[in-house]
């Protein structure tokens, strides 16, 4: 994947002229409208900067209600590449390899390190980066290519939904959470983090045909304790009777994580032990988030958001310590590479001309289906 | 209302007999069929209890709930009142006066204090009843009966609604409450513990007939710095037009308070500012709380449920120091007594047969409308 190594040596055959795919206004209709490759010399001096080259990127929603113009966070638009009119460039995620280092200065990086960016609205689809300092990125080495490039929104996401509110998490007393979407990516690292940590996890996950066989991968592939299905999920019966059974002797259910919204986040909620926490991160059904009176009332339910965006704003410390405790759980093996939720569209770097880069960006933005993830070939 | 102060020397005249409204057993249909009233001699020595004779005590909601069996608090049963069943006093709130107090032994009390039960299910639907420590009741003194008489639930729910929740409220920074159900007990002492503390307040009313009528009460009685409609509160032209000239430059919507539910609590949860709380303490409309997914995602919203009774058993102290706030505020003419929104149902202690003593009471069960207190005349 990656190619021959550049050393530091090598800087002086550094590029002159990058490529990035940018926008300056916004289309809700049809978003890849507003994208176009340019091509600039980068205002910074190169010997002064964290030079970076592109591995891979995702397409994540957010990058296209970004475009859409409906994302309450967006970059700042620039003259920075050359433009006529102030422009920014797309993309949040996307894992990074260092090229060069600023001379004269020490790095805790080296060249050849797999980084990615830690705040988001950086701009990541482009051939290379530029950074001015060792904190905006964090280290990735030893992550596979599908697992760097989506660890800094999905991984960090997981990470800090199992770990940063519950702190009284107790493996030895049949302490679980329960989540719906439980097919998602996120939903995968969460019951695979909570797996390493001792958790039990209760996954929801729509009905259907081969439901047996998902939740069977579901349990065995991933960790998860148990996996029903949303019509389970909402069964007043099945809550009664047969959930119970699943459960075991006075389960504490600390913590639920809410995706879908509607009745189905209602329906987790209520398995909650007293004084229980919701966490809501997503909204599939794009049904409000509904909560029974008397869960607020009467069990001290609280429901709060998570925006990992926001989280890294106000804390990027919380960032780097997600990345380095995922690499470590990754490294450990308690961690599958996310590979077969994603589709690679490869971005031949040599050989592509600009409008084949644009439309391949494209075909990943207006496609459905898995996660799209562009891959950079180098050689 | 007080009649004849008896003085410590006449502990010799205390009652004999009590005289209370017990229930062995529940009925969601017809909850007063349970009720029965019970004379009896009270197995403790009144001679080392402090005895006190009720001077009136409302009918709540929550006490019918808790005679229908369906509310998720219940004082122990027991035979304490010389029943062949195990019995509980009906009621958990009310205002009593110290008759005597135990020999011996000092007391935070006088003779003739008028207090408040601290914790609920002590069982206040009595004539007489006994306490065994001072810490189980608190000083309500000053206040007119209707307020001493609804205090514990209403007054106390109010207070800490603004003051236990909100710790940077700031007076001079356009700091606002938004709550719906305006008209209700609890949000008329809301708007006026507000006011005092220098907190604007905008209260969603029902839309009505009298709708101008009602919110100039409203604002000019009660303080409510702006009374709105429940379809302005959906509408969102008014929201994005009319509203911000009511709040003025900058408003800081921190609170939002809801005893509705339904597109209510979404609509008022949508005014608030970022990080903002909403506490439910109510669900007039019988639908569950609905919050836009995105509120909670990217403005860091907040939901949690208030309720009174649980907050007095977690923290007994906060009961006391919210009784006393609120009777400086009363007697500083910050709070109107509620006795408009009340309907005094009389028990002549001396003439009245157990029979219209139980008719009185269950009648007050089963009427509609305005809150029933049952006052005990003694004279």
């Amino acid at each position: 994947m990656s190619g021959v190594r550049i050393t530091k040596r090598m800087a002086s055959k550094l590029p002159t002229t990058f490529k990035s795919i940018i926008y300056s206004n916004h289309n809700l209709e049809d978003c890849s409208s507003v994208l176009s490759l340019q091509n600039y010399q980068p205002k910074q001096n190169l010997s002064k900067s964290i030079v970076v080259r592109t591995l891979a990127f995702p397409i994540n929603p957010s990058d296209i209600n970004q475009l859409q113009g409906v994302y309450p966070s967006l970059p700042d638009k620039t003259y920075d590449y050359s433009t006529s009119e102030p422009s920014a460039i797309a993309g949040n995620e996307g894992v990074f390899e260092v090229i060069s280092l600023p001379e004269n200065k020490s790095s805790s990086f080296k060249i050849g390190d797999w980084v990615i960016p830690i705040r988001s609205n950086q701009g990541t689809w482009s051939n290379y980066r530029l950074f001015d300092r060792d904190n905006e990125l964090v280290k990735v080495n030893g992550l596979d290519i599908y697992t760097a490039a989506t660890v800094g929104v999905n991984g960090c996401t997981a990470y800090q939904l199992v770990n940063d509110y519950i702190k009284d998490w107790n493996p030895k007393e049949n302490d679980w959470l329960v989540q719906n979407a439980g097919t998602s990516g996120v939903s995968k690292f969460v019951t695979q983090i909570a797996k390493a940590k001792g958790i039990n996890s209760l996954s929801v996950i729509r009905d259907r045909d081969n439901f047996e066989e998902v939740a069977k991968t579901l349990e065995e592939k991933f960790g998860a304790t148990k996996v029903i299905s949303e019509s389970q999920n909402y069964d007043k019966e099945f809550n009664k009777t047969i959930l119970p059974k699943f459960l075991g002797p006075n389960p504490n259910i600390k913590l639920a994580l809410n995706s879908v919204g509607g009745k189905s986040s209602g329906a987790i909620a209520r398995k909650l032990q007293r004084d229980g926490l919701m966490l809501t991160y997503g909204g599939m059904s794009k049904q409000p988030v509904t909560l029974p009176t008397s869960l607020h009332i009467f069990k001290g339910l609280t429901s709060k958001g998570f925006w990992i965006t926001d989280n890294v704003k106000r804390n990027p410390e919380s960032k780097i310590e997600a990345v380095h405790e995922f690499v470590k759980l990754y490294t450990n093996g308690d961690i599958i590479s996310p590979k077969d939720e994603i589709i690679p569209l490869t971005w031949d770097v040599k050989k592509f001309t600009d409008e084949q880069v644009l439309d391949l960006v494209k075909d990943g933005i207006n496609s459905t289906g898995k996660k799209k993830l562009v891959v950079l070939n180098w050689d």
